[in-house]
């Protein structure tokens, strides 16, 4: 009787057998992931990671943001070579640019912030690995990437996230510091 | 003997019971949320939330980031009072403010509008409702947060969370562009 109340109690409970909250769990698993496997992705997982990034809040619903995928050995060595200084582009498997346009809104950037942080969740979520280089404000960065892709004025790439599968495990950085938590005031 | 099988399945695989990304759910169902009913919210659960920000990557990993929560009803009607221009702070259960130093990183406001995205996250995963309300780049705005926090130069809020649980059930926005996605170069 009391195994029947515990297969009834994981019939209608389900989640209680799985972390508490898997959305949390994510939000602090997530790490920087710079080494990738040959492991290609495919361009539906891509897209996924880009729905969840036009996910994110945009200032007065403006969504001043576009996003290019880049995916394909071919595809993937052409814009390492464009842009050397990325060095994660040598492995990665696929990268996804998210870019604003400052003449839509002046809260693009932190749009396009939030856009990306939702993309690398996403990513983690998944079993991928990624990790936020900037362009934005990096005036030559900028240019580089745009000009690899044919990025057009008034947008600007925000920034530029290498994906793959990770090479090995990682664990995140721990970087909780009560010292920056003011209650009620600073 | 069948049913057996299913039970022995649910023991070991138990997250085929509950969404298949959880994470992803949460991205795709977050919504600004700006009315609330009057149920508290604990400074453990709110711990929760800036440890979610704390969370983020940050450029070269300065973290330059600095929260301050308020929460009690004494405090909120303060603030309320200070940001009139805030109207969900007049039902709001506690606040978030997200601020940056731009001394420390010229990624500041990327940094923080990630952690900010984690914070709404966190928010949606544990049946809060959140929103986004913009310090920066609004000098007026800033200044009214700095002066009701005592928030000290060269710190600049980039944003104000206000928090409760949500007064209703609310659907996200889908904003999902198929155009915004360009594939391998604009």
């Amino acid at each position: 009787m009391k195994i029947k109340s515990l297969i009834v109690f994981m019939i209608i409970f389900p989640s209680v057998l799985v972390a508490q909250n898997p959305t949390l769990e994510t939000i602090f698993q997530r790490k920087s992931v710079r080494s990738y496997t040959e492991r290609a992705i495919s361009l539906d997982t891509l897209k996924i990671l880009v729905k969840a990034g036009m996910a994110a809040p945009t200032g007065m619903n403006r969504q001043p943001w576009e996003f290019v995928v880049i995916y394909g050995k071919e595809e993937m060595k052409r814009l390492a070579e464009k842009i050397p200084g990325i060095k994660m582009l040598k492995e990665a498997q696929a990268a996804i640019v998210v870019a604003g346009n400052p003449e839509l809104s002046q809260f693009w950037y932190e749009d396009c912030s939030a856009a990306t942080q939702n993309i690398l969740l996403a990513a983690e979520s998944m079993g991928l690995g990624a990790v936020w280089t900037a362009g934005y404000p990096i005036e030559q960065r900028m240019n580089q990437i745009a000009d690899a892709l044919a990025i057009p004025l008034p947008y600007r790439p925000l920034c530029l996230i290498p994906i793959g599968y990770p090479k090995g495990p990682q664990q995140p950085k721990d970087k909780w510091k009560e010292s920056k938590l003011h209650i009620n005031r600073w």
